[in-house]
Order: structure tokens, then sequence, then C-alpha cells
């Protein structure tokens, strides 16, 4: 991995996750903030009209318009599929990008705590994990990429390394200095750790450490009609990143009745009902657990 | 009072606080769930536009628009004034109501527990209020008549005795097992105490329990030309209903100094960070806790 210089920080790609958007304003009056000799870090916000309406997107979730087949697609033209194509040249192009790393900030209303989510289970990501799971014990791991998709649609893919933060639970438009906290310190853990790749004076990294695979997400309950008929259940509700067994009870139906989980390897259910999933009918992700040596 | 017979069931009248909108839709479908001997039960959606947007209101807030000066101006046109004067007219009118008791489901992100709230102090509601309390310890009674208040603008304030439950936390278009069945469980209670009313087979009640009267809302901080400057504090995050002393943390500036409570009354702060305040800049609002006596 040749050497990283130019970095964005990216906030408000959701416009109704606040905690990235208060930290950029925060960063863009106090740049010291987020300098390291090393690196020129910029900031960019991506979703401003969604901030304004107070809502996750406008037309389209943003953070699922940046493959390189939808960046190309100029028939893809409503606001966000727009906006993507322009933060692609801001920050880009994607295969070819003047940014060298990317930080987009994220908020969930699940029980997740802080969460570092990446694309690419390669040697430079199993080394950054292994820094911040070092830095910050309470943080978990997810290598998110899907398995076969070669063609990554989150911001965070326009450059060549880049990762998403994750910190919750906290509803939608809210700021919660708990979650402000945390997130701020995982985006300067990160910018310490890519200042001592720079300056080649890595501190001893753990030999191995606990991360999750994502695996599949699981649809909430619904009737031959599509709609809804049940909720996540109570035992699992909070317990994101706990092991879930074949035979646990995954949701309650509005009738009352129970459903249990079927599946036949050991789960780590993550964005437990996370609400901006419903617009897709979603209930949660599943991971695998498994050990990383570096 | 004299007998109550005709009741409605509200839910959606905000259209991102799902509970109350799941129990309707379960409730239509189950109509001897809600039916009691004494009483002829129905539901209303309040405002499924909003709910189809997955947002609490489209154009103003639903719930501040039944005064009797608004519903008799018509000069006020938009979407929420608009359903206010329709529902006025399927429950009301207001002054001369069909429906003798209204209970509205309102849901909040913050962390507040079951709650009945009451506009009127009566003999009626302190009542109503101690078998509530009898029957589920865990609940919080807020008497919320605004001093000098008397042309309430609440959905609820329509017939001539009538609460809103409001249930948290729970994030914004989320359904909650736990709040789920708390907001049920209120519901039946209330229910049930009007049916033991009608029949005059009343339990015996506490002489007397605590409960909270609405005092005054704080903002959040602000600088002088209106953008926000800070948070709710985390040591007060989630302490609702707990007390709140002059000199204790109220909010973190992001700057990061910390603001301090200098009110002259012992405070017990609820909607602590509720989302839906932000549209206002809203922070929390203060009750004192008394003593009410049977």
């Amino acid at each position: 991995m040749s050497e990283i210089q130019n970095v964005a920080i990216v906030g408000g790609t959701h416009g109704n996750e606040f905690t990235g958007i208060v930290l950029l304003k925060n960063w863009q009056k106090k740049q010291e903030l987020i300098s390291r000799p090393s690196l020129n870090c910029e900031t960019l916000f991506a979703n401003p009209k969604a901030y304004e309406a107070n809502t996750r997107y406008l037309d389209s979730d943003l953070n699922r318009q940046f493959s390189l087949t939808s960046l190309a697609d100029n028939t893809l033209t409503n606001y966000e599929q727009s906006r993507a194509k322009v933060i692609n040249s801001q920050l880009g192009p994607k295969g070819n990008s003047r940014i060298d790393f990317i930080i987009d900030l994220h908020n969930t209303t699940s029980n997740m705590g802080p969460c570092l989510m990446l694309c690419k289970a390669d040697d430079f990501n199993k080394k950054l994990g292994a820094y911040i799971k070092k830095s910050m014990p309470e943080a978990n791991i997810i290598f998110d990429n899907i398995p076969g998709g070669s063609d990554q649609n989150y911001l965070s893919s326009i450059s060549p390394q880049g990762v998403t933060i994750e910190v919750g639970p906290q509803p939608q438009s809210v700021i919660r200095q708990d979650i402000f906290e945390s997130m701020s310190m995982m985006t300067h853990f990160l910018l310490d750790y890519l200042e001592m790749t720079n300056t080649k004076k890595l501190p001893k990294l753990p030999v191995s450490y606990e991360a999750f695979q994502y695996v599949e997400t699981l649809e909430l309950p619904m009737d031959n009609k599509g709609a809804r008929i049940g909720m996540i259940h109570k035992d699992l509700q909070d317990n994101d990143f706990k092991l879930l067994k074949k035979g646990d009870a995954i949701f309650t139906l509005f009738s009352g009745e129970e459903i249990f989980y079927q599946g036949d390897y050991d789960a780590f259910p993550h964005f437990v009902n996370e609400a901006a999933y419903y617009d897709n009918n979603l209930a949660m992700s599943l991971s695998k657990k498994f050990s990383i040596s570096i």
C-alpha cells in the first residue's frame, strides 16, 4: 500500500443521521482538530438537502449510488443519483481517485456501539481494524463485503481505501453526547493510524482479534400481500452482536405468535430494528464471528 | 361526571410514531380486544398521509391544531389544519362532542417509560391517574395543563375527557415490542377503568400518589443567529423524571463547554432530547413532582 496523503471526512450522507453533520461543522471551524502532519484532510457534507428536509434522503439512498455502473449511467438523474455523480467528481473519480482514503460518518438506531465497517478484507484493512480494536476495545469491526460483489455502491468505495463509521443506538434526527464522543474518537484514531502508517511509526498490533463477516439480511415478517405482520422479538431487541442460535426467538407477530431462527450457523445479528431498514421491510443483518490474524 | 359511553382510540396523530398505528390495525381486525360491555369503542387513524410519507407531519403538527380558535379559523387550510377540522367533525365538535373520551396514542424518543398525560387536574382525572398508577407502578402521570391555557390545542381536547398516552424510548419510525406491550397495556387499563366507572365497580384506589406538573420547556443552546451550538449533557441523557437541581449539568456545547441548570426549583425533566422537539430547538420539558390526594 502506497502512502495515504489525501483524506476526505464525509458527514450527512444520510440527512437524519446528525452526529457526523455536527462533527463536520465543528471540524470545519477548527481544522486543526483533524490535521495531521502527513495528511491533507478535507470535509464534505454529502446530502445537505436531505438534512434540511430532516430525512434520510429525498429520492433514493445516497449511500447505494456509487457503483461504477450507476456512476456511468446518465439515465439515473434524481437528486441523490445526481449528488453521487458530483461527489464522485469532487473526491474521485472512482478508479482514479484524487482522494486516497474516505471516512464516511453514519448513525444507526440499533444498539451496535461504535462500528468500523470495512468493504475489503485486505492486509491494510486487517491492520487498520487491529489498531481500532486495540484503541477502542468496545468497537466492533465488520467486514461488510458482499460475497461476489466487486462493484461496491457505498460512498466510501470512491477511493482505493475507505471506511464507514456506524455508531448507535441513536434515534434519527437526534444528537446524543455519548454517540458524538464515540464517533469523534474513532475518527481521530483512524487519522492517527494513517499518520503512523505514513511515518512508519506503527505501534505493536495484537496478533489476532475478533471481527464479524456479513452473511445475509433477514426480512421482517410479511403477509402474502407484503404487509408487515410482526416485529423484532423483545429477547433480540438491543442484542446486536450477541450470539443467535437455531431455535432462538427472532420475531413476534402482532397476533402474538413467536417466530424462531432457523439458520444452520451461529449468527451475530446487527442493524437489529434499524429504522431505515423498514423502507425495504428488512429486520436485521446477520454475520459470522471470526478471528483475524495479522 | 356523567357516564362515559362513546370512546375513540386514535393512532398515527404523528405519522412516524408507529406503535399506535400498529395497535389500531390490530384492534380494527379484532374489535373484541377493545370492547367493553358499557362502551362503544371506535378507532381513528389521524394522519395516514404523514405515515405514508414516514414523517411526523406534512405541513404542521396535527396535535397542535385543536384549539377552538384554530378549528374555527377557515384561513388555516394546510393538510393538518384541514385534517383537524375533519377529525373535529368526526369525533366532536369540540364543546358539544359525540365522543365522551379520547385516547390518543403517541411515542417519544425520550426515556420516559409509559406516561399518562392529562390536561385537567379535575377529580375524574385524579382518580384515573390513581388507577393507572396502581395498575402500572412504572407509569408516570403528568398533568400537562399549560398554566393559563384554557383553550387546549391537543387532539384529545375535542372530547370533555381525554388522555394522551406517551411511551418511550423508541426511535421514530420503529416498532419495539416492549413499547408495543406497554402502550397496549395502558390502553386496556384505561378501558377497564371506564367500564368500572360506568358499572360503579371501582376498586379501592390509593389515597395518594406521586405525579408531575408541567412547568416550562427549555431551549437547546443557540448562538445569536439561532444556530444550535450544543446538545443535552450526557449526565442528563435518559434521565427523564430524575431530580435536576440547580448546578447540575444540562448541556454540553459542541466546543466542549458545559452548561448548568440555573432554575430555582427542584425540576423533573421529561421529553429529554425528544427528536421532534428539534424542529423548534427545544431541549426538554421541566415539571415539579407533587403528591395527589384522592
